[in-house]
């Protein structure tokens, strides 16, 4: 044999150890999957929730200590068991454990819409008895409503209120929830309607989540919060984080989170289709940022229209804002243009120091983002 | 023993389980590492590439089959995998093949910023003589070059052209080469300066890669190609991707892919800076998706100012670009205060169809990206 040959049958022998290692990975991976579908089952009958977050980081401590010891990264080991927990939180479970025997009926009105039809799905997983009111039904309101426990709004944003309005005929103890991306008027609104317990939640999250395993809820109280405790149980049961909030503080912030956001895509996109650059040729010589920028505004425009027009439009507030926005826009081109460098500097430093240690921890959180675009990058 | 600690017992038991695979999985790992390392040696030998795009398309693809035939999720499996191997890039590299012998030193002026430094570090671990050349150095300068095979200038952009003027003496056959994020203006300036074989090359990455593993890199075609080939498959060696750029075309992509994001980005944090709202409560209530904008943004504020300045203020002809974007902002803002719903959606369906199939692709990959975002929650 000689010296080349001898040498490529060396890399194919490597190669086949290699394939034989990824064998036996997928053989534990089917394994594992197999006990913790048995950990799921046990967690259903008790009404443990799926996600403990203790369990959570004492098993990846155990292990990034035993890779250390191996001379594995422990990096690696934590993002692989970061990865493979997900997949087990979104496979595990099928049913929940139902955290109030008191409730005879569930009624989600609009349930038939997207992020309606998660909570529809959640509830009868969790052995509640629902059933879905939608505008055509609304003759059979008083039948519907008649013994339910728990009534949550699930309409589009520019009815919420209207519709709430409607709900003068709840039995007393009952409670009004809605689950509206602003919390002010809607739970003043369910304030008004209804005399019995009253609570705002706003899903921080889409229709398109595989598991509520660490999505937040946001919770504006309204009354009688001992009444409607077995509700943020329920929720918690599911794997979600909830997270209470004054339902002001909670729509000015969204003002940032939401339509700040959404509307400065949306101007993004605008300006790249004005300016009609070669698409092809932009992605080819981006950076990895510069394709997630990119991903991160064209994912926009794959979505229903109505549904951010209603986000933009329903937030009033934030006209100003937006205005202020435009204002600092206009300074730092003035600062472009001016030439004035230092000036820059200045105000980038002091902004800087606004965030903080956020900063920082920005710059390492986006970095293992950024290797993730990269890992996924396919090149021919 | 009662029902209840049955079960506690039970829950026991699986989680020993679950903590042996995962035992075993690192193990597993360990076992891959060594293989991997052996490859990497051997590659380093034969000067075959790190990076083998049909390797690793058909490695997955085997794993993939086996995952589906034993009720795997494919996905899990695809992403450990390339996870893995991101791994595996990193590590088992430590020398190149050198790709041209004909080479007797590789001058890097600018070497010791730290985007010289990469490359510095890259032509020593494939076995090249490499020198340094800083501005305190300049008046060694004749003996320095003399004899160099290439010579590459990583200088700060201001003064890239400047000191490209100055290298009027460099050896007839010696490649002349640039690193500089602008590529029009340093071409030109190369051309002038050296009547010998010239490239532009612009790295897409920042010095805080951990491999050139799928990293893209600009090449900007001067003069002689055939005398500058070894140095474009020396870098492929190191596993980046060339991607080829007429110069102006890449400095009006660049307006869009650094000015454009760097410039939004500072307005947007002096915009949160200038507002000032609770930023704990921000990122306590945002979704996945405003986590990572947070993250894009805070990210920039960890970082050096004055290279930022010099990206931005570097780019004259991004000013138009900039006040377009302006223009854009104030139509949207327009549409917004005339409450006109339907021209809104009108234009964004009119940005979606200019976007074609890179929309729903884009929902797609951050999709992934934003569960990467979610399983690194830490939550307490």
């Amino acid at each position: 044999m000689n010296e080349k040959s001898r040498k490529d049958n060396d890399l194919g022998q490597l190669r086949i150890q290699i394939d034989e290692i990824d064998s036996q990975l997928v053989e534990l991976l089917a394994k594992r999957a197999k006990c913790t579908k048995q950990v799921g089952a046990h967690k259903s009958k008790t009404g443990m929730p799926i996600y403990v977050p203790e369990r959570e980081a004492e098993l990846i401590a155990k292990r990034r200590e035993q890779a250390s010891s191996m001379g594995v990264s422990p990096v690696l080991v934590e993002d692989l068991l970061r990865r493979i927990m997900r997949e087990s939180y979104q496979t595990q479970h099928v049913i929940y454990k139902k955290q109030s025997d008191d409730i005879k009926k569930v009624v989600v009105i609009g349930g038939e819409g997207a992020l309606g039809r998660v909570f529809v799905d959640m509830f009868e997983r969790s052995d509640y008895f629902v059933e879905v009111i939608e505008k055509n039904d609304w003759e059979r309101a008083p039948e519907i409503f008649a013994n339910a426990g728990l009534v949550l709004v699930a309409v589009p944003i520019k009815i919420t209120e209207h519709v709430i309005s409607q709900l003068k005929q709840l039995p007393d103890d009952c409670v009004l929830a809605d689950i509206t991306s602003v919390k002010h008027k809607p739970l003043n609104a369910m304030m008004a309607a209804h005399k019995g317990p009253v609570v705002g939640l706003h899903p921080m999250f889409g229709p398109d989540v595989s598991s509520l395993v660490k999505q937040v809820v946001v919770v504006c109280h309204g009354r009688h919060e001992e009444k409607y405790d077995w509700l943020l149980k329920q929720i918690k049961t599911w794997g979600a984080v909830l997270n209470e909030s004054d339902a002001q503080a909670h729509d000015d912030a969204m003002a940032f989170i939401q339509v700040m956001r959404h509307f400065t895509t949306f101007v993004f996109g605008a300006h790249l289709a004005g300016e009609n650059p070669d698409l092809e040729q932009l992605i080819k010589l981006s950076s990895p940022i510069y394709r997630l920028e990119l991903n991160m505004v064209g994912r926009l425009f794959a979505q229903d229209p109505s549904l951010y027009a209603e986000i933009i439009f329903g937030n009033k507030d934030s006209v100003g804002l937006l205005h202020r926005f435009r204002d600092e826009f206009d300074k730092a081109l003035n600062l472009l243009e001016s030439g004035d460098k230092s000036g820059f500097i200045k105000q980038f430093l002091m902004i800087g120091s606004w965030f903080g240690p956020f900063a920082k921890q920005s710059l390492l959180e986006s970095k293992k983002l950024l290797q993730k675009v990269d890992d996924d990058r396919h090149l021919g």
